[in-house]
């Protein structure tokens, strides 16, 4: 180990996987929070849920993954979060918040899963997390702010949570007894498309070391080859690649695959060998 | 009072307000300057304000609350920002640029509000602050720096003089004499939507405190009834409810009441009842 | 110099330039990594690239001044780059990712320019600023991790490098030896439009120096007298003036240049007298 100088290491499983050996000097690397969101980046939600964690946990930096998970949609956030937060080190935490029924009965949970901390609604947000880790606990959430507001648990409950764990504390809640907030008829993997990027690339809820390198996808009765990377292909060319976080996600080289193929969240992704 | 722990107390008045018990640990807490604009979240606008203040006032957090206010529209706008500034804490430093008249003849300014700062220019974007106080002073803004460009005060002016007060410096200029920057013709709530969120949710001008929760709205021709939340309606369903900082705001569970009523900000709202 | 103050110096070449007159106290200002992108604000890709400056360089402040450049378009992105970047004070590092050709063959290098660093892809991006500072070195990166994705190098490898260079590693790499990375070719000013901001206001390639005042502009047909700012024309003219970072700006007070001109990036711009 090298004292003073942090270094990434890269793990098997995630392609650039961030995971850095601790030193003296970088003992408070892994102090992140990272939100994970369908807010938009727009308008005054994101700002305020980072003012209650400057102010609960100053020095904590807090990283938008992304803001525009999903809108309402936990299953298809769950695939993409699962692909994404495998990339982080341990003792991150994750505030997640697809959140359509805030108000209503789904519980606020923890979840802690390989090291890594989840905070958020129960409402399957946290599936494949939790699926695909090797040990995890979960926990109601216990704590409440004095005032809630009836819409905005992200702001009022969540981030103070996920503040608290940032500073080190113990979860504020008890272990989970059931599992209400499970999805365990939900796939392993997801043959959709679960994001469109600001360049038109779509990502599926497949991850790409499942299937062969010569599979073909058929997405909207276009049929799809492998490729490694962007160069590889002609310009206009339609094709898949295993995404930098291990997706398989369809793109066209100097063009937009959401246009030229028609694709949206939710349309289904079929592979033909 | 706790030490070493910073606690999230919550006002009468505002949902979910945030103000905390300073502590040893966390004196550091309040030290923020909030960013309230209409500049968009793209380009460089906002980027070039923070690199500002970082460097006049490092170590004090920039939270962008509003990148995305009406554009151009001081009017509109003074209405959000009195709803949503009043959730932070006090000593919050407002850096706020609504401002079409940029190199025009408005006067730059500092307004003091209930212990929080506020600058920008004096075109009316504070005048539901500054209304609604319990105490204010204002100040003309006399500091310039050595070169100042005529489109980009938010940067070369504003900016400068948030860092600081940030930092705790004296507010560089005079209290104003006259009440120019005033709009005392203003309505005391605006019937009119002001801000469209990333759900297509659209905020009202107006403070749901002084509405009955039986009150019923009339947006482009449709009768509204009152709810709690998101959940308490049935999909599709279009209804208002206080928002989490405590704006009537119409919206549709599980859609988007901006498409299905056809609002956009300026359409003007009638109470039925 | 004053100590324990920063102070706000403007140059001469650039309205409102950042120059920071250090002192004991401020030391750490220059302390900033700005990031110039074509990634878009939504998406993973900025909050990855940051998790990991922040990881391997913490305390240092990220600043995002375009995460919208060009879309894979580095000629029109190093017009901008170019006139933005010498506003920031020297030692800032720009970590730089408008990389159509990820995982082809271009070089990753590392450019200091008037003491300002600046590492991306070899691929014409840097060439303005190249070709206008007064004194550079470049280097090729041979640093590389572990494991690197093909398709996300602004992650794996150039945020890595900013990170070391913004703790005040020496370039992790060796002098370049040729000039593959240059395009001599490209003009000193490009008469074309290189971004649209928020408002609809166009910027061009052009240096507003070059031209005199009573210079007018044709754009889609249209002919462009110059005004010193919004407020010096009546609402509905389209003029052109000097952008706060010295570009030639076309805009229409109270509208939108983009629209009422039918302008969009890479529309040419004729200069008339």
């Amino acid at each position: 180990m090298v004292i003073g100088e942090a270094r990434l290491l890269q793990s098997a499983d995630v392609p650039g996987r961030l995971m850095v050996v601790g030193s003296a000097h970088y003992q408070t690397n892994n102090n992140m929070i990272v939100l994970f969101t369908d807010f938009g980046l727009q308008g005054p939600y994101t700002g305020q849920m980072k003012a209650v964690l400057h102010q609960m946990a100053p020095g904590t930096a807090a990283i938008d993954l992304f803001a525009d998970a999903p809108v309402g949609n936990p299953k298809a956030s769950a695939y993409l979060l699962a692909a994404y937060a495998g990339w982080f080190a341990a003792e991150t935490v994750f505030l997640c918040v697809v959140d359509p029924g805030v108000g209503g009965a789904r519980p606020p949970i923890i979840l802690e899963a390989d090291g890594r901390w989840y905070v958020g609604p129960g409402n399957g947000l946290f599936e494949l997390v939790q699926r695909r880790a090797t040990s995890t606990r979960s926990w109601d959430i216990e704590w409440r702010p004095e005032r809630i507001s009836a819409s905005f648990h992200g702001r009022d409950l969540f981030a103070p949570v996920a503040a608290m764990l940032a500073r080190g504390e113990a979860p504020p809640g008890r272990p989970r007894r059931d599992d209400t907030h499970r999805r365990t008829d939900w796939p392993d993997d997801l043959s959709e498309i679960v994001y469109i990027d600001h360049f038109g690339n779509a990502m599926t809820g497949l991850r790409a070391v499942l299937l062969p390198h010569d599979a073909r996808l058929v997405a909207t009765g276009r049929v799809l080859e492998h490729a490694r990377t962007f160069s590889d292909r002609s310009p206009g060319t339609a094709f898949w690649y295993e995404n930098s976080n291990g997706l398989v996600e369809i793109a066209v080289n100097k063009g937009r695959a959401d246009r030229e193929l028609g694709l949206t969240i939710g349309i289904p992704i079929e592979i033909a060998s």
